[in-house]
């Protein structure tokens, strides 16, 4: 029986233990797609203790302890800080299998050097130990950044944001970590929601740019991509219900019909699916070829549904655990729209990410038909992403990029988390990636040269994704 | 080499075997969805022979006997039954990888401590030997449950039902087994089928209130309901061929929607899909509400396709072999299904099934969206079912139930079958779960304590059904 | 650490090794559809070089070299062939995980007694030593027959297709192996493609029969069926987008439907989705009527979604790395397709294929409802196809294959390839169904006996394919 969760953990043969130990471990982390806040980095954040560090924006820890039947009170409630960790860790031991149970024994290892399985036994002297700890220096957030050898982090960021906090990092050069800005213009896409004309309020104030007309929108995104690119950004990101359809229409019918979507609701009416569809698709390969020519990578999320508990959502706020997986063809949407955005100006290197596990194979299968035979890696299956970031399915999704692509030009990685105690999912993953491996050499599958493969694992580690996004 | 089926059977860990015997096997079967005949149970039913006990009724053998070329003639023709049995004796071989190989093999085992591989070569021994057996006592049904320690059975049943079986059986008290009826009201909600205006008239008969509009339906469901309730059900089910879609109407437009429908259906118009929808989908969050009222479950069955052989089906009925799985869009509908349901009067314990497999990952994330912090488990993602009830699949859904949710919570394995052979499956079941615990803590994932991992299997076996069902 | 592909590759106990080595690896092979082109058989073409042999025509080869980052002059461009061999050569060590590189390494031990794996190293040694070896007279195609036993091939032709190199092949007597013709009448179903009509000129011209009417057509592609048929063909095929809705009509207004639907396109007319699916499901239900009669085997691949990027595929043309995979619901509309068949004339043996991974359950369940106690494994899942044709998918197909059937029924592998260095993927197929029956004797799981297993992967390897075919 192997120890648990301990050095070897998850490595269960030689070639695996060899790759980790010797090759993927030492690499720094680049965790390039993060929802981490720019003021707390700036602010070079401390943390009173392991609930507010732990569980304080955690909604996936919230949903866990739902489905356990703990109360709210304890969960986003009135509880203390004490209260609300110890229902933590009274619902832990029951989360085998989960990566929660993974995710919460590995940072309670390598932040805390605590290495029992977390039970309500223990939780109260983990609680005193923990926030002993936590007035120590290495946990501020610089600290963590040290201690875990963040070589970068990307932030996700609105285009209406002034950048004053990564202005304010890069300027004071307190780290050494570079905190990079992610270009995110959903709120602009959102033309159905009720927020989107105080949205454009906002762009036009932060951008002095009119946003009253297509154009006008057009023109404010753009000034926002030249901010964020002389303030280092490297990376967008589109979080879309789905693919939006390109119509069978000219450029010049295509930007009419966005334009009339956009004056339509604008002046306060309903679109249709496909004036919606227009006006996304116009915009999404306008932006596309603004990243394209100034070498940004395009992350593209797909089929996340949104506060599908409308009473919880509405009391607690988005973000709070009652999103969901949604599911729709996307294939030949998908498919025109990188098209489009190859011929209309280029395609941008791109990542793929769908919430629903059956896309993985027709995402691979799409990104590889835009390669371009100049970067390799350019179109990329994204990492396992939000509920299928679990070893199952980020095992799933490494194999799947090998059968379609080439693994060792994988970018790998990020933690899209919202906590500074989540840079031990990149271990998680590093593991995963050399068992994965390994066990391929050691059941006679590939050429077993450990050179090649440490060199592998670790340009998937770090060294890609460093390439990837200069 | 491991022995064919012996008693560590799946049990490929030395964890998973002292998890298996010490904890899992000892516990008592709550089989909370069968389709056992009540009329069957009451009668304490004995079998002639082992065809008319275990191929009489099981499409599950007969799509396999015809694909393995079986003439009709020995599958539910004019063949003897010692020919029909002969017929699957020499199928049974070529049934590797195949649930029923397995079912049949531990189901030999268990009832007629028959331990050889069958074939064609010992299946006269075999016929002459269990045949024999079947004259015993332990082979009528009280005798069966009370051999499976079977605490309880759910049966299926129609709202117009008048369980006079039920109500038999508990008076006379000849088993300590519990026989609940479960609420189907599928007959009521479909509206598109020429039987729908024969079973309203059924029902009216049945509950001597008139269902010649949308509240007298209403009035006669609930009417059933109740009858239900005080002889002991606890669990609705509904099969649907998708989550039925709730319009975006204010209630009243809704209820009138669907008083429209059931007045043009019920005076022979042909309903739209839309029309359609607006009527199941009202009855469906009535009921459900009605049955919140009363702490009774829920479970929600998507995605077969029925009788897609129209001549088969024609000729042999209906549960013959000759329905399949569908596809199609379901996140969106259901996520406004459960988030209605729980608005207009409550969301029941939930348990939700699909028959395609790219739905279990959605089902979780759906369901954990409306978990109620108080039932530990309140939505759960149902065990792999009908197609999907194999080795590969009930892992898969075991380890998303794990990934997404709190393994420990959920309530497990139920046969869904119309054989009284079938109990062992709770056996597999239990093996696999096991196995893949066992597995977990010999790989150094999880602490290994067996006292807790005990109590785990302990609870998914038995305990969480017995509480759930309470 | 097991040996780096040698003789017991992917078999990872003993009973596999058994199966493999002294069942399984004598067979010959039927390789039932390929895209082989009959006139390079007719000829008995000889190859000049690796390069012209490997890489001349394999979009799989070129989409991982794109994917690497090789430019397209070293793919389809103006590089020389020994410059687009070491660009390949270089690819190979990434290709970890993915199919191409165990393809790559059995067809360089096989053809060319080259055990290494294949890197920049090596790989000029390998162009010499390959390049001297291509000038044997085993590596003319009859002898690349003769040496991987080669009982049958199947190719893939068009109605129009005089078939003269079939009659040439079967006529000379040069080979042992079957040439045998494939029906495949995509060009006459693509009725939305602007090449419909040139191809009803060819169709027509080829046949004599005025193909200017849906009448006409029927005609002609009847007197293709019996052309196809007097010359050895026992197999159609289908690739369709998705199954076509067979409408809710009698088969007298279906028909007129499908007429106008012709003439309508026929005369400069764009149609309708509807108008579409009238015409191909009624061509399909009367071709696949005129296939059961004759006693052929049908074939129906669904999903690819073709030429993409559109850019590369106007540059380079069809079958040049730019298709994907596609998505859709397709369970009902298959379901009525085979129904259609199966009342109107009769359904013949079908294999179904999809190239989405969900679709291997539905496509399984339908099929399996279809049986009809005659033929055994009449209707089939067909092997993982194309992007799935890789290691993970094909034992995921086997696995459902024998959890929704018969499995010792399976037809088995084809190789679906446009090159004569592909026949080593039989081998791999096999090698890999070998460690599956292998693992589930030696874990219990099935009857160990060693001559029924032989004869299950004897069956699979060959013998079924060979009496499907007959």
């Amino acid at each position: 029986m192997k120890k648990f969760i301990d050095k070897d953990f998850l490595l269960l043969n030689e070639t695996a233990k060899r790759l980790y130990h010797e090759a993927a471990a030492a690499e720094p982390i680049f965790d390039y797609h993060s929802h981490l806040i720019p003021e707390e980095i700036a602010q070079n954040r401390r943390f009173d203790n392991l609930a507010e560090l732990w569980l304080s924006a955690d909604h996936y820890k919230w949903r866990a302890m739902r489905a356990n039947g703990v109360p709210e009170d304890y969960i986003t409630g009135g509880a203390s800080p004490e209260e609300k960790f110890l229902a933590w860790a009274r619902t832990v031991p029951l989360l085998i299998g989960n990566p929660l149970y993974h995710w919460t024994h590995l940072e309670l290892q390598r932040y805390f050097d605590f290495y029992e399985p977390l039970n309500e036994d223990n939780a109260k002297e983990l609680w005193k130990h923990a926030n002993d700890k936590l007035s120590n220096d290495d946990f501020s957030v610089y600290g963590i950044f040290k201690k875990f050898n963040i070589y970068a982090v990307g932030t996700t960021d609105d285009p209406a944001d002034s950048l004053q906090y990564h202005i304010q990092i890069a300027n004071e050069k307190k780290t050494q970590t570079k905190v990079i800005p992610s270009f995110r213009p959903d709120a602009a896409l959102e033309i159905e929601k009720q927020t989107w004309h105080t949205y454009l309020a906002q762009l036009e104030k932060s951008m002095e740019v009119s946003t009253g007309s297509l154009d006008g929108l057009l023109d404010a995104l753009l000034a926002a991509v030249n901010h964020f690119d002389i303030n280092g950004c490297r990376i967008a990101d589109f979080g879309l219900s789905h693919p939006p359809l390109v119509p069978a229409k000219t450029e010049k019918e295509w930007r009419q019909a966005a334009a009339a979507a956009f004056s339509k609701r604008f002046n306060g009416g309903e679109l249709s699916a496909d004036e919606e569809e227009n006006y996304k698709s116009f915009i999404v390969v306008f932006l596309a070829n603004e990243f394209y020519k100034r070498g940004w990578a395009m992350q593209l999320h797909f089929f996340p549904l949104r506060a599908v508990n409308t009473r919880q959502s509405a009391a607690l706020g988005p973000n709070t655990g009652f999103d969901a997986i949604a599911d729709g063809d996307m294939c030949i949407p998908l498919a025109r729209l990188l098209d489009a955005i190859e011929i209309r100006g280029g395609l941008p290197k791109t990542i793929l990410y769908s919430l629903h596990p059956k896309d993985f194979y027709p995402l691979a299968a799409i990104g590889g038909s835009f390669q371009d035979g100049r970067t390799p890696g350019k179109v990329q299956l994204g990492s396992a992403w939000w509920f299928l970031d679990n070893k199952d399915q980020m095992e799933a999704q490494l194999r799947v990029y090998a059968n379609m692509g080439v693994l060792p030009r994988f970018i790998g990685m990020l933690t899209d988390s919202r906590s500074f105690l989540s840079f031990p999912r990149h271990e998680y993953f590093r593991r995963i990636l050399c068992n994965l491996i390994g066990k391929w050499a050691e059941d006679g599958e590939i050429d077993p040269n450990i050179e090649t493969l440490s060199d592998f694992v670790r340009n998937i580690s770090f060294r890609n994704a460093e390439k990837y996004f200069t």
